[in-house]
């Protein structure tokens, strides 16, 4: 098959997902001679039961092959992420229990705070996420790295206009809530147990001035002591999980 | 002085944090001759305006010097970290206004993860942090890298053994609240507005069954989804930023 249409996922957690979420078509797997693993093995028979081949590579072969040496021994040619149509998950969720939550992330750059956010996304439950095209780290292998596989489970949608995207969610009902830290109602005052869109910005440029406009409104996280700010994984975390505990409040 | 006192800090948010927080000796300050920027320059003006020695490398001796590409173009060398006595914490936080928050940290073994949750620590309010001796990360310049200087302002003691430490603090009067993802009490249920120690596990191994044993009772964050768990340093935020959301719910 065409390489354009493939790439080269990398490490247990990654493949572990990707074998459970069953999105992706998984083409060959790589297996390291040298660094087998009660896991590992694990995995090759499960790739192995559905017909996959299975490659043992040098280790240095392996590590060209992969481009990192985060690769744990393991990687497989894979189809390229299975990014699904705004429409599509709109159409999805919207009909079913419960009010949605979605997340839409702004200048989010860098691959290790994005696959932070995912995971933490997933464990929340969120129902979608929406990345802009040229304002954000794009869904690649590091990022499923990072997200402990995450990335393979999580509906993700990428979209040219974040604007236009706030817009449409709002004249659907979605109240979309910004975190900025300059804000000041706090996050433990703000009702978040309505249909909500969260807007999380960058660790170092936050929201951009545009995006942030289009907010219902904004939340900060309240916080002491000497240093400027949280990590903004951690920062997301924060507001996702207060989305959720009010939630669980109002329903008990 | 003698080097084994010493220890080469590197990045930006160490050393301006280092220079902020004042409670290490900075001996030299040494600067990437190529990597100039207009925060080194104002580092390096405070600095000077203290007396320190500035010195400029070539980037490839300064890397040697730091052993990690990580330095950002600026690295001192600093007396050791400054670790408290248990004792001094103690008495120092039990008579200010306020009921004391911990945190006790058994098995974060990453460098990464332990500089997380110290950021995070240190933004939420607590009082002290508390390592043992040999199932920590040491608080390297990797840690206060990893942390973006929060390191240099917390108050960290380390000891011997953590599970005698948890008697002493119980016998003070203080809960100790164990993170356990097994736990059937959910963190949003549980009353977290007393004088309260923290204890968080590791990413791999959680808390080991002794420490555990000595939580006066265990929580855990509701997860959704089908991924296994939080990141440790996320799981850590979740509970730390709730001990303060229902300290201020309380107090308001």
């Amino acid at each position: 098959m065409d390489d354009a249409n493939t790439e080269i996922l990398f490490g247990i957690h990654p493949l572990y997902e990707a074998l459970r979420a069953n999105r992706r078509n998984i083409y060959e797997v790589y297996l390291a001679q040298d660094k087998t693993s009660a896991r590992i093995s694990a995995l090759a028979a499960e790739a192995q039961s559905r017909g996959i081949p299975i490659l043992n590579l040098k280790t240095s072969r392996l590590e060209a092959l992969v481009k990192s040496g985060a690769h744990q021994g393991i990687a497989a040619k894979v189809s390229s992420y299975p990014l699904e149509p705004f429409i599509d998950i709109w159409q999805s969720t919207a009909g079913r229990k419960g009010k949605p939550f979605w997340l839409l992330l702004d200048n989010i750059l860098d691959p290790q705070n994005l696959g932070a956010i995912l995971r933490t996304a997933l464990c929340v439950g969120v129902d979608a996420v929406v990345i802009p095209k040229d304002r954000s780290a794009s869904p690649t292998p590091a990022v499923s790295k990072a997200s402990a596989g995450a990335l393979e489970h999580i509906r993700l949608t990428r979209v040219t206009n974040l604007v236009r995207t706030l817009r449409q969610l709002k004249e659907n009902g979605m109240w979309i809530i910004g975190l900025d830290k300059k804000a000041n109602q706090s996050v433990y005052t703000a009702d978040l147990t309505g249909s909500i869109g969260l807007l999380l910005g960058g660790e170092q440029k936050g929201l951009r001035p545009l995006v942030k406009k289009h907010s219902d409104f904004l939340v900060s996280i309240p916080q002491l002591g000497p240093l400027d700010s949280l990590n903004a994984s951690v920062a997301g975390a924060v507001v996702m999980y207060e989305v959720l505990r009010q939630r669980r409040t109002a329903n008990s």
